[in-house]
């Protein structure tokens, strides 16, 4: 998500910046954005996991066609995530050829990282916003009127502050938490961040035992933040970020849970593991000097059984899965 | 064993020098260097994979009375390994600090890598040898008269061309398949290492399914020149050098064989993981720059059961385990 020249302080822990554009996209329109459709495009790079969190809850929303989808390629340098995948380098829509020219449209002189996701307005070339924990719930509470039929509560009013709550936990211990392995300034920062990591795995392994989702008996906010980190687990954190305890594929529980959600309609189809594992080990020069991308390991196991509906549990409450990714957005790996 | 300054050489393949200093300590002593107790010593540290067969051949053999042990710490800089371990960071033997001095005792201008296993004659402290495929050999057939009682024959003669070919194919896929990986200059010269590595893995997977050791049904030379290999393959291969198709643990025969071995006396005895570990992370820098040592994985898996004894084999042959190691030379993990 964020873009510093140098990831690692020495003698430091990581300390992620979460201070972002606050602005929201609203019904009524409060901060001077309402919801409208075909007027916003969400910039979500493929490898990032935070972005990944509003390309799931958009496909499980049916929000396609409401928000459409700008797609940075897995590397930047340090000033910028860029649309190098996009015919002539540039975004379709916006025109631009790197993302900071929207965070410039709105704040010329904009000191903090440029990061994914992001909304931008489409007449103005502005971004919106790039508060992330926000969007995913907006994209949940204020679209409403724009999701498909069947669409699923991914919010429920009676258990927000139960996801809050996981969620919260979460994102200190694994979401951030593997990235304050990776990037810890120090052996004592490393090992208490790993530390951490496990016992919250360990946790998560046990809560999920006996029930297929983290918080009631549907998918919810809780499942899709935890699981765009469980994707990136093998590929990238264990070896990358030496989260190496062990290896997802060994957890059973948490494993299973993963491939179950891998394997929903609107999860599994948002991952690309090719970008994924150039993003990291390309961008983090003072990690992997090399740029060398690891060949393994092998993805295909994602899609063996999971078994995990025998614990019961309705995926998306009383709707219905999403269709398939519009053409344009279907990732060939 | 090398030591570099750079491990990487951009847009090259690893290579490596593999001109040792060739004369070998033998009954007749036709290279100066005669077969005597007491009069060698072996330098090796735990770290080294090629150090690493000496000590488990010198342990299975019982030469741990005529050949005495110098340890170097797992950590070196570009000039030599240290004797930082030891009392005032000196051998207690051979009374100097660097390894190096006992090359430069012996070639004052000594060009190449400063390596081990090494054998220091200890009266005049010049080093004899550091060519480790033959240090083994010569430990198997030029010091019969000092193995112990029951000392297995580790390099029989009707088995010695098979033992070599299987080698052969161990040493260029696997044993530097692994640093062919990890030292790549480029994208394409990893893949290919990598592919050639797994590859072999998946022969020795097959060729182990049905016999409990590499060449005969006893433990031989071959046998030890995988297992060092193994032994790190999931503390270090696997992350540091991007050997990651799978885990070691993750190949059920190839891993039942590497825990046989290591529950074997005088294959896991020598084998120190926090050693092995702090020598790749701390020692490459250019593939990782922080120095972290990664916490796992756990290596208590490596005691786990592993029905390897149903396949026969006797691992000795008609000799017998060696006994303990010497109270100076256990290994605290």
């Amino acid at each position: 998500m964020s873009l510093q020249p140098s990831y690692i302080k020495p003698g430091l822990d990581f300390n992620r910046d979460t201070n972002y554009i606050e602005d929201r996209i609203t019904r009524d329109g409060r901060d001077g954005w309402p919801v409208e459709p075909g007027r916003y495009r969400l910039v979500a790079a493929r490898a990032c996991p935070w972005a990944n969190r509003t390309t799931i809850v958009r496909r499980l929303l049916g929000l396609e066609g409401a928000i459409s989808l700008g797609l940075p390629g897995p590397t930047h340098d340090k000033n910028s995530w860029t649309f190098d995948l996009d015919r002539d380098g540039l975004d379709p829509v916006l025109g631009i050829e790197r993302l900071q020219q929207a965070f410039f449209a709105r704040f010329p002189d904009y000191p903090r990282g440029i990061t994914v996701p992001a909304i931008v307005d489409v007449p103005t070339g502005k971004v919106v916003t790039n508060n992330y924990p926000q969007i995913t719930l907006d994209f949940s509470t204020e679209w409403t009127a724009h999701h498909r039929a069947g669409a699923p509560d991914l919010y429920p009013e009676g258990l927000r502050a139960e996801i809050d709550e996981v969620a919260n936990l979460i994102f200190h211990d694994v979401n951030n938490g593997v990235y304050k392995c990776g990037f810890a300034g120090s052996q004592k920062s490393y090992e208490r961040a790993y530390d951490a990591l496990f016992a919250r795995l360990d946790w998560l392994e046990e809560r999920l035992a006996g029930q297929r989702y983290l918080v009631g008996d549907t998918i919810t906010e809780a499942d899709i933040r935890l699981f765009t980190t469980l994707a990136r687990f093998d590929a990238v954190y264990h070896g990358h970020f030496k989260c190496n305890r062990n290896k997802l594929s060994e957890m059973p529980v948490l494993w299973a849970y993963a491939r179950d959600l891998f394997q929903t309609p609107g999860f599994g189809d948002t991952i690309d593991f090719d970008q994924i594992k150039k993003h990291y080990y390309v961008t983090h020069v003072d990690i992997n000097p090399s740029g060398i991308v690891p060949k393994g390991p092998d993805t295909a196991a994602w899609l063996a059984p999971h078994s995990r509906a025998e614990l019961g549990g309705r995926p998306f409450g009383t709707g219905t899965p999403p269709d398939a990714p519009l053409p344009a957005e279907r990732i060939v790996n």
